[in-house]
C-alpha cells in the first residue's frame, strides 16, 4: 500500500494491487506508478496529495481501531526492551488491534515469526485487516485461544501480554521463554501491575520492574511551551528477564 | 561476550575469545562452556554468578560513559520513529559514548549499515570500544569528520543528530535522506529544539514534531507508589519525515 | 451567597440577598433560611440539592470565565510562596477573570488589601463581577491601568503578574516592594519565563526561580491508576525576592 | 527571628531575643538593630550577609527535619483546598517535623488555632522546636495522644492527616468536621490514598479525590531546560468536603 496524506493532514490508504483502487472517503484511485511517487505530489481531481510509504508509523497513524491501542511511547520501550530484533518469535497475549502486533512483526522481519494468542473474534478480526495490510502478513500467525490455556511455543524470544490477568500467564511465559527472553506485560491500572511483579518474583525471573512512559509534546509557536493537552496515563509496562534459576 | 552478574546486581563483560580471559574487577575467568549456560549459574571462586546475553538492554548497562549517553526512553522511541529495521542505513551525526549507535546496529542488523561521524577523538574511541564489544560491529562505519561539513552517503533511510546545533545539519540531511526518510535529532534545551523546528519547516519535511519522555520507575515494596527518584529531563526529541516536495 | 450541588454534580449560585432569588438555569428560589442549611440536603421543585458554603474551592468551580483563569495548582502555590497572610497587600497585574484575585483576597483577608491593575476593560468587567460575589470585595481595588505605566503604591507585601510582557514591570516591581516581599509571574512560554528571569537578575532579588507544576489526579474505580486525560500545561511560575541590595 | 543568608546561599537562624545570640556554625551575633536591616547587607567578621525576613517560606527552608516533610508542592495545594485561612481551626494529625504545622499556622493566623496529634515524643520535640521559632506558637497545641483514639475538637474548619493509616480516622474527622470542613490526607502509597477514599465514601463527603503533584525546576543556562534532576514522588493528597448528609 501506500498512503496518500492531503493539505489538512488526513490520510488515505491506498492498496498496491495494480490499476483501478477504491480508497474510503476518496473514491476510485488509479495505481499506477503511485509507488514510483514517494515523497513526491500528485494530483487527483484537482486536489493535491502527498504519496508515502507505510512506514511503521504511518501504519499505526491509519490503523482500524477497535479497542484501546498500545501507543509508541509504550509499544517502542517495551519491544526494544525484550531484545526483539530480525529473526526472533515474539509471542503476543491479545491482540487488540493489532497496533503492537505491528511493531512486533517490524522488529522481526524479515525472516522472523509473530504469533498471536486471541479469544475474542472481534478483536482478531480487526487486528487481522490491520496486518493484511502491512507486507509482513506472512511473519503471522494468528491463534484464536486463549493463552492462560496454553503457550504452544517452547524456545521463544520474547512474550509480550496485553490482557487483563497477566500475572495468571507468567508461568506459561517461563516455560515458554529460552534462556534471557523477554517478558513484557501492559496493564492500566497499578494493582495489575503488582500483582503482575509478584507473579514473577516467585519464577527465576531477573530485572523485573515496571515503568510508566509519559510524552510532552512541546508546541513551537510564537513561544515555546509543552502542548497544554497531553495524555494522562495509558499503561504501566512491566518487564523481565527469564533465566533458568537464580543466585 | 557474555555478562555475569552477581547476587549484589553488579555486572561483569566476558569476552568470548576462547580460553582465559581477563575481567577488570573479577579477575581470570575460564570461559570455556560459558556461552552454553546462558540463564544459567556458574561459581567463580565460590562466588554465584548468573551468565546472561548481551542483549540489547546489557550492552546498555555494560557501557563504558565518556559524554551523557541517551537514554532507552529516549532511543528506543527515535529509532523507531525513523522506521529503522533490518537492511537500513543510518547516519548517526555524533558518536556520543556510541549507546544509540548500538541501538541502531541492533535494529539494522543483520544486514543494514551505520555511519557515525565524530570530530572528537575521544568520544570516538570510547564510542569505537563499545561498538567492538557488540557483534555488530562489522555493521558499522566511524568517519572522524564534522557532520556540519557534509554528509557523503546518499539515500539513507535515517540521519540522528545527537550534536549541540542540529539545525545546521538540515538542508545536509535533506539531501542525503531517501524519499519518506526519518530524521530525528536529540538536544538538552527548549532553544535547540525550537531552532531544529524551525530550520525543519523550511525544508520538504512533514511532521516536523518535538517530543519529551518521562519515564517513572513503580516500585512495589509494601505498598505501590512511583519510584522517589526519578531522572527529571533529559532531552528533546525533534522528528520529521523527509519528502521531495510540499503540497 | 450558597451554592446548591444538583446529584448531577452541577453548581448553582444563589445569592442571600433575603427573600426571592433568580438563579440561572434553576429558577426563582426562596432564600429564606438557606444559610443555616448549609451541609444539608434542601429540595426544589422535588428535586435534591446539598446547600455548600462559598469556599475558596468553590468559588472558584463557579467562577465565569472569559481569559483562561490561573488554576490552583498554580495560584495556591505562587500565593503562599509570596508570603501572603491576613493583613498583607498585595499588588495584581492583570485581571484575567479574577480566578487568582479571588485567591489573593482570601489569603490576605479580613484586613488586607488587593490591588489589582487592568488594562482591557472586559476582563475587568469579568473579574468584577466574580469578586463581587464574594465576600471580600471591599478589600479590592481595581484599577484600569497599565501596570507597565506604573505601580502607584510602595511597601506592597506582593507583586503577582499575569501578563505578557511580566519583564517590563520588574523595575517598578522592585520599586514597589518592601524588604523581603514576593515577586510571582505566571507565563505559558519559557521565552517569558527566561526574560523575565534575566530581568530579576538585574535588580536586587534573591532566589530567582521558575517552576512548572503538573497535576494527576488518580482514578480509584475497580483499579487504582492515574487519569487518561490530565492538563499537560498551564504556565511556569517565576518566584523571587526582592531585597534592598546585593552581596 | 531573622535568617542571615550568606554568598554560598547558606542560611542562618538568629533568634532576636535581644543583645547577642549563639548561632550555630556562626558564633556569637550581635542581634541588635538586625531586624531593621531586613533586605539589608550586613557584615559579620569581614563576611556579608544578607538579612532575611522569616516568611513561611524561608522558615521551611531553615527547618530541623526528623522525619520526611510535606513539600510546599503538597502542603500549599492541600491547605487551600481546605479553604484554611485568618481565624480557622484546624486538626493536624501526625506532626511530622512541624512542616505542615508552619503552613497551617501562617494560614490561621492572627486568630486561629492549630491542634496537632502526634504519639511519637521525638516527632513532637522537633516540631515543637520548629514552631517555637515562629511568633505564631501560641496558636498552637500540640496533644501527645494517637488521633486514632479520637478528636476531642469538634466544629473545626478542617482535618488534615499525615499518618500511615489515614482510613482508620475519617469517621472521627466527620465528626469533628464543621458542615463544609475540608478533609485532607497525604500518604506514599497507591493503596494507602485508595483504602482512604473508599472509607471516605462511606460517610457524608462530597468531592471526594486524590491527586499527585510534581514540580518541575526550569533551569536558565546558556539555554532553557528542565532541571535534570527533579523529585519523582512525595505523596498523595486526598480531599474531601464534609456535608451532614447525601443527596
Amino acid at each position: 500500500m501506500v498512503i496518500l496524506l492531503d493539505t489538512e493532514g488526513v490520510r488515505y490508504v491506498v492498496p498496491l494491487r495494480g490499476g483501478m483502487a477504491k480508497v474510503p472517503r476518496l473514491g476510485v484511485v488509479d495505481t499506477a506508478g503511485l509507488e514510483g511517487r514517494i515523497g513526491r505530489r500528485i494530483e487527483l481531481a484537482g486536489r493535491p496529495f502527498l504519496v508515502l510509504e507505510p512506514t511503521l508509523r504511518e501504519q499505526l497513524l491509519v490503523l482500524q481501531r477497535r479497542a484501546q491501542i498500545i501507543l509508541p511511547k509504550d509499544s517502542f520501550r517495551l519491544t526494544l526492551e525484550c531484545n526483539l530484533r530480525a529473526g526472533a518469535t515474539a509471542i503476543e497475549g491479545g491482540a487488540g488491534s493489532g497496533a503492537l502486533t505491528l511493531v512486533l512483526l517490524h522488529l522481526v522481519a524479515p525472516n522472523g515469526r509473530v504469533v498471536t494468542y486471541e479469544v475474542r473474534e472481534d478483536f482478531a478480526r480487526v487486528a487481522q485487516g490491520n496486518v493484511d495490510r502491512s507486507a509482513l502478513t506472512q511473519l503471522w500467525q494468528l491463534k484464536l485461544q486463549d493463552i492462560r490455556a496454553g503457550i504452544d511455543e517452547r524456545g521463544v524470544d520474547a512474550v509480550i501480554l496485553d490482557i487483563p490477568d497477566p500475572w495468571e500467564v507468567v508461568p506459561l511465559a517461563h516455560g515458554a521463554l529460552r534462556p534471557c527472553g523477554g517478558f513484557a506485560s501492559y496493564s492500566p491500572t497499578m494493582e495489575q501491575a503488582r500483582e503482575t511483579v509478584l507473579a514473577l518474583r516467585k519464577y527465576p525471573f531477573i530485572d523485573v520492574r515496571t515503568l510508566e512512559i509519559l510524552e510532552r509534546p512541546l508546541e513551537m509557536g510564537q513561544g515555546t511551551r509543552p502542548a497544554f493537552e497531553m495524555l494522562g496515563h495509558t499503561g504501566y509496562i512491566t518487564l523481565a528477564t527469564r533465566v533458568s534459576e537464580t543466585i
